[in-house]
């Protein structure tokens, strides 16, 4: 195995001539840099501290505390375990969590929690610092099993059974997946059918394809479950309700009677999770275990429910999985921004191709391309983690029941099924470029890249398959657009746009206006300053979505009146398009936020910094769909020519400050444990250098044979060619 | 942990009506499917043995008998072990490879081999098959460690030292990286002196960073190295040489005096390979363990060398390096095959939104969105793997000698740096795809794509970092530009184009006529039809190449004679342009190739088909890039929007032969080896809906509410709403 061989392409094999301070500091005059890259001008300077607490956003405290206690090495990922001795480690860091408190805040003030949810989230999210196991496992036993007994069952439940769920006398499963039904919980085949002569149901696994399945806890540490199933009782099918069911007996850790299982084995990541699949046989539960607060059975077998539509009481049932969802989104960021940390820290000191030269070659984070690969994906994680802070604030709203309508819900829904599959695939995106940008270091596990993609590799399908989430944003843009036909109203689409972007006339015809006045000025200077104009790069931004949309929507049109068949068919005809569209609507959310805390940012330099990257991010984002632009008319031809160089203008200008950028995100050496984010690249640099320096002082150093060649005297040294 | 909710948009929860043959046979008759899709036209039929054939290629029973050999239980990767029982594994493997014959082709004949050398590396990139591990440490012993003592050394190495080697007496490194210079290997800061008074080489590590580092075999198994070092004689260096010495004591395993190291730990993959660090104080050896065939050192401390340039003989030797890029470039196709047979088979399978309604709903591979994930990827693989084959025929021709002039060395350099970029991203790119595609399925080890994954995600930066190969191929390609102006000829950028292209006329001008000629026709349907024709696919791919290559050298020229600081900053503002004209130049070879390969197809179903997936790559190029294309006018605006429904229109022909396509990639379940690929999901479906058609006719099956109250009907079952 071995590593590259030879010069690229820029890399020059001529010394440079010594015009360069021969080494800089460790603590370099960050300030002077930035002053070289703009000109000359007044450099700004980034107020660090400040970002960190814009960053830290409303439960800054709360973060605070988690990641202090993510600090502690007993709660760290160990790294090299097989998954049994991993389970067992991350089993054992559970309880660490239960004795700091770390875990109980969205509990009723009636059990000792504290019915705080927003906080809730946001400290669960910063485990993911310590290892994603340990976070999903914790999202199991209380972001789902617990949850799912407090929000879905009723008050003699929550006395029952949220005490030993918090304290984890009682480890537990969300049991709803099923084998043959990853996406689509409304078809899960296993049924609890209720019995009036022993008043129990009976809960019953028809088939192997309905084998609960990808179960967290399931394999070795459940004791108990809530399992959802189709809900039977006088012939009639209820549809999809939970069940509280004890699973294994608490001393031996066997299986209960009518119950069985399967290890779901090793798994690309997450290995401190137990998952597994379990199935029941005839298992009969009492009545008063079903978690009841949405449906009923009573004990003659008579069904009631609050919510008489199925379809409603169903998506009611369901509705509290989005904390999932909002939880992912915000650990998706969280390991984006400790991947760039250590990457953009090493790049700062890590030199190629010149190390042995008597000068300073650049650093890596000098090239071009380098700054391309990190500093888009830093702008996208910032954008990312503005957007994730107003789900969070969102969700809190609507879980504190501060605003929970109907439409509240909708609302948060879809928000968090925009956002989430973005920052997941982002963060698998940004750890893969962080570790191929950090070479053959990236992929030493002691440097954590690769260790953190594998566990959040299943992020991208779990809590909602980003792909599945995606159709469901569009769906609901398809509808706000019909709505938008019948009484003029944006709906969703901008309902969150238009609320942030006071300034600017966001409708259709504004837009199609704004296109226009941005014709061609004829001068390349002036088209870059339209484009990143903010006002320029909403429009571009929102136009594609409301176009995409429509569009869709026109060529749907009607759909729903033709055959089943051939209706499905022109939906299938245009799926594509529909993501793209959600897609695009989701990146449109996330520049909105990242423009938004902009507006929160008083400090001169750090806004006009925060700016550029604000900048870089819509600019990017218009740079990826170019081509629709183009093909739409939006942008001229010169125009777009325009816009990478301006991009690249960008990069440099935010060269200077990207190290600041990095360190707001206010990680220590405890929560990076990453060996090239130490500084140890800079020691051997410096060593090496101080070396070669002390070498030529000395007078010792070897001549470079190419030296003595183009002098033209071999002789005094013995080298002969002995052919051509 | 949990799956996804709800419906997507496009998945209709009324039951379809029951026009469709409720259940298909496993064997389904898929020229009748292909017939549908192609609107009562004869359907074409592939012919899959005999594209099986084509795809293995010239070195076709080579390839079979390492089948066979990965076939085999202990050569395959076993799950869940820690590295070290890994590690132990491998080794292990290794001497199951030498029992087998399997990798002495390439040495001489006078140590036993066959002196063959593109037919030993089609052997070895089947090796990936068994365990990632298996292949790279098998590489690092005979690959690069061997190979090293081969081509570098002399008859009496070959003699003394290549026996052992062959047969895994002496396990050994291939020591040349250093922590300090990953990708630098001119500046690697190991020295070896050479001491005339005892006619010894004194070997010397001079500080942290010239620790050798990312070596396989260092920190365990490694008895010997071949190590790079400067040689110093005379006072002159002559730049990096390779050394042989003894590591360990064959007995004790313990490092020899002077030599220390440490182990590199645990990786994000590959873990069956002992990576280590290796660090040398004064370490003497003999003189003739030098390898000295392109250069030599007298007793007296004389140096000569058959290569007066230093330049050229430090590239002569570093020259066989291009044996791991060629190595890893077809192992990257390989598993890009293996991850889409399973995906494509599980996607004809599985069903998702509908398992439980009367009638067949469509399997995960009618979905639009899921043909675009999967064909897209599935036609890149067939040009990566056309591509592939043909530089193995190239790097055959010049290591057999029958074609290996400098012109020859430096294509074959050119060829390789250009298309293991590509290959080696395609192969995570797709891995990842396909995971996803199935899901949390996709997520378990046991069906391999995250363990595949894992281990091939250093391909991207060893064996030469993707991003730097490709600035050697822009550095070639500006090049042969700046001596396109000088001699009117097209050098290695149309060297493999023109070659196979004898009848399209690809020249500056041509092309410009070319472009000229598609100008729009009014018509949207000529427009599709004028791009997909293929000439027009040639032209616009080879004239992008030419025109980025033409745009930055413009841009470039006089950067020579500027001073070294700006030139150097010239450069770098361009890098990124580089880096996309060099990948588009690869591309354009993988397409070229995929072409080329169409015209030996003789069978008229397979070469219709084979078009299809040709068309779908060549115009997916062109979509990623269309921005480029509507920028520089060589598409119209109009002409651009019919691409993506052609694209659409071609994933529709395409779908009834997916499976053929993967199939005639030849592999057994002894090589896919993942549960979901072996029919076991259309056995769980089907027994699901037997059990739901038994319950209907039983008339047991319970009545669903939704229907109930549609029917306005509650009474008799005993459910009431409680509110509303």
């Amino acid at each position: 195995m071995t590593e590259i061989v030879d010069r690229p392409a820029g890399a020059s094999s001529k010394k440079p001539a010594p015009t360069r301070a021969a080494s800089r500091k460790a603590a370099a005059p960050r300030a002077a840099a930035a002053k070289a890259a703009t000109n000359g001008a007044p450099a700004p300077v980034v107020d660090v501290a400040a970002l960190g607490e814009l960053l830290l956003g409303k439960w800054a405290d709360t973060r605070r505390t988690a990641r202090a206690l993510a600090a502690r090495p007993e709660l760290h990922k160990a790294e090299g375990l097989t998954h049994t001795e991993h389970r067992r480690r991350v089993f054992g860091q559970l309880r660490i969590l239960v004795e700091n408190g770390a875990v109980h805040r969205a509990f009723p003030a009636s059990v000792g929690g504290a019915d705080e949810h927003g906080g809730n989230v946001a400290g669960f999210q910063e485990l993911v610092i310590a290892d994603p196991s340990l976070q999903i496992k914790a999202g199991v036993q209380w972001g789902l099993f617990g949850s799912a007994v407090n929000h879905l069952g009723t008050a003699e439940h929550h006395a029952k059974w949220l005490p030993g769920i918090m304290n984890l006398d009682i480890p537990g499963c969300f049991a709803m997946t099923e084998t043959g039904h990853g996406s689509d919980v409304a078809s899960i085949a296993t049924t609890a059918t209720y019995d009036p002569a022993t008043e129990e149901f009976v809960v019953h696994t028809p088939f192997r394809a309905a084998w609960k399945d990808y179960i967290g806890n399931a394999a070795t540490d459940g004791l108990a479950a809530v399992v959802f199933a189709q809900l039977v009782t006088g012939g009639v099918n209820h549809g999809v309700h939970a069940f509280y069911m004890d699973l294994r007996d608490p001393e031996t850790k066997g299986f209960l009677p009518g119950i069985g299982g399967e290890d779901d084995g090793v798994k690309g990541g997450l290995n401190g999770i137990d998952n597994g699949r379990l199935h029941f046989t005839h298992v009969r539960i009492p009545r008063t275990h079903l978690l009841n607060r949405y449906g009923n059975v009573d004990a003659d077998g008579s069904y009631s429910s609050p919510i008489a539509s199925p379809g409603r009481r169903f998506f009611t049932m369901l509705g509290t999985l989005v904390q999932g969802r909002v939880s992912l989104d915000g650990a998706a960021v969280t390991a984006s921004k400790l991947a760039l940390k250590t990457a953009i820290q090493y790049a700062t000191e890590r030199r190629q191709f010149n190390a042995s030269s008597q000068t300073d070659e650049e650093v890596l984070l000098d090239y071009q391309r380098h700054q391309r690969r990190l500093f888009t994906r830093l702008a996208r994680t910032y954008a990312a983690g503005f957007a994730s802070e107003q789900l969070l604030e969102k969700f809190d709203d609507v879980f504190s029941g501060r605003a929970d309508t109907d439409e509240d819900r909708q609302d948060l829904e879809t928000l968090a099924a925009a956002l989430k599959p973005l920052s997941t695939w982002h963060a698998l995106d940004t750890l893969q470029e962080c570790r191929e940008a950090c070479g053959g270091a990236g992929f030493l596990i002691e440097n954590r890249f690769a260790s953190l993609r594998a566990d959040l590799d299943v992020y991208a399908t779990f809590e909602g398959d980003n792909t599945v989430l995606l159709q469901l944003v569009a769906k609901r843009l398809l509808a706000d657009y019909a709505k938008e036909f019948r009484n003029v109203n944006f709906g969703v689409l901008t309902r969150y746009v238009v609320g942030q972007a006071t300034d600017a006339a966001i409708h259709r015809t504004g837009l199609r206006g704004v296109a226009q006045f941005m014709a061609d000025t004829g001068s390349a200077q002036k088209a870059a300053i339209a484009i990143k104009d903010e006002a320029s790069q909403r429009a571009l931004l929102t136009d594609r979505v409301q176009t995409m949309v429509a569009d869709v929507g026109s060529a749907l049109k009607g759909a729903n009146k033709l055959p089943q068949q051939q209706g499905a068919a022109l939906f299938n005809s245009h799926q594509n398009e529909l993501i793209e569209a959600a897609q695009a609507h989701a990146e449109l959310l996330q520049w909105e936020a990242f423009t938004a805390a902009l507006g929160k940012v008083t400090d001169p330099g750090t806004r006009k910094v925060l700016t550029w990257l604000r900048d870089l991010f819509g600019l990017s984002l218009i740079e990826e769909n170019l081509s629709w632009y183009l093909m739409n008319g939006r942008l001229s031809m010169q125009r777009a020519r325009t816009l990478g160089d301006y991009i690249n203008r960008l990069l440099v200008k935010i060269r200077p400050h990207a190290l600041d950028l990095v360190d707001a995100f206010g990680f220590g050496p405890e929560h990076l444990r990453a060996e090239i984010a130490t500084g140890a690249e800079r020691v051997r640099q410096d060593e090496a250098r101080g070396y070669f320096r002390a070498q030529r002082a000395s007078g010792d150093a070897p001549v470079d044979e190419k030296i003595l060649l183009a002098r033209g005297s071999h002789g005094s040294h013995g080298s002969k060619a002995r052919g051509a």
